[in-house]
């Protein structure tokens, strides 16, 4: 298969979730001896529909050998090279404090792909610590030198909320491009740079409306 | 405005998490002073466009005066309507670590009309605490009498994977039909329960996907 983003067309977020829930259900797949699936199994498996599942493979171009299905492995890594982690992402933690350390305590993020090199934290007496489960704690004054000697792309801001803004210009200041954002805080990158914003509330808004309507 | 569920269509969830979003930039525009918006501003302000928020302002029937725009308190009070948060609910955090103490820690849950009533933990020492922030903490063997004496509605699960899964068939034994799971642990409820999970890298990975197609 050829599973490359077509140019010039904007993919929609929802496509890009949706392709890693799907990698998620054929994770589960593999794990339960399927070794080629229809896109009516990853459907079933991942709440969706076929239709849909080949629509947003579509955006990216030749789909699998029609009658025969996928193979779970090449789709797997097909959509993990489209979302771009076929690699792995240097990522540093902002804050060591109790969403930090909620964090660094699972292994989920290291599994797809996202290692966290470095903590910076602007508390001295934790800092004084130098690392925190192998992985090296900062001050706030070392960003610029160790997000470049590091090769940190991507930013965490886990600290209080009036201190989130300026983090995340520091970190862009370093030369930090992608930012996921824990805190309420509203806060506006520079073109080029990417945003995500974590909002638990909008999960349980999701779980609101549906017992809502029930 | 009429701003009612149009019943039998069903709503795309990404609607719905669009619909928490509009609700947020509505939120801001109010505090910068913005009485009447029209779709454009709305779009300007959550990156979007006009068209979509039509589309998904849709779903839920009619639409503001034409050529004048939206009031913007009228408009926020449909979509928390809509999305079933005009009124307020209660949560059981279940798992007093790392994790459950950063919500604790955040006031944007009930900011948004989810009140933590209650707190379960396994580890009895925590739990002869009494209480944690005037929230009242119990052992796992109170669930069941708990959740129907403070009419908990949502469990959010923020213990160990190990343990998610028999937290979950507790919770929904005990009567709770939301289920908020935070462990990366696969749960399946039964139909008329309602589960969605949090999983960050999710959002890494949709940063990732942008940071190699740029």
């Amino acid at each position: 298969m050829v599973f490359k983003k077509v140019s010039r067309i904007k993919i929609p977020e929802a496509t890009i979730r949706r392709l890693s829930l799907y990698d998620r259900c054929l994770e589960e797949l593999q794990r339960s001896g399927k070794r080629i699936v229809s896109s009516s199994d990853i459907a079933r498996k991942c709440g969706t529909n076929p239709a849909q599942i080949r629509k947003d493979f579509a955006y990216f171009g030749e789909f699998g050998v029609r009658g025969v299905g996928y193979y779970v492995e090449n789709l797997q890594k097909d959509i993990k090279r489209a979302l771009g982690i076929d690699r792995s992402w240097n990522c540093a933690l902002v804050g060591a404090g109790n969403l930090g350390f909620a964090l660094l305590g699972t292994d989920s993020l290291a599994k797809r792909g996202f290692k966290i090199s470095a903590i910076f934290e602007r508390d001295p007496i934790l800092v004084e610590m130098g690392s925190f489960q192998d992985i090296p704690l900062f001050g706030m004054d070392d960003m610029q030198r160790v997000v470049s000697e590091f090769g940190i792309k991507i930013g965490i801001i886990a600290v209080s909320p009036e201190n989130a803004l300026k983090v995340a210009h520091s970190l862009i200041d370093a030369g930090v491009k992608g930012i996921l954002n824990f805190t309420p805080t509203t806060i506006k990158v520079p073109p080029g740079a990417i945003l995500k914003n974590v909002d638990f509330a909008i999960d349980l808004e999701g779980i609101a409306f549906q017992m809502s309507s029930d």
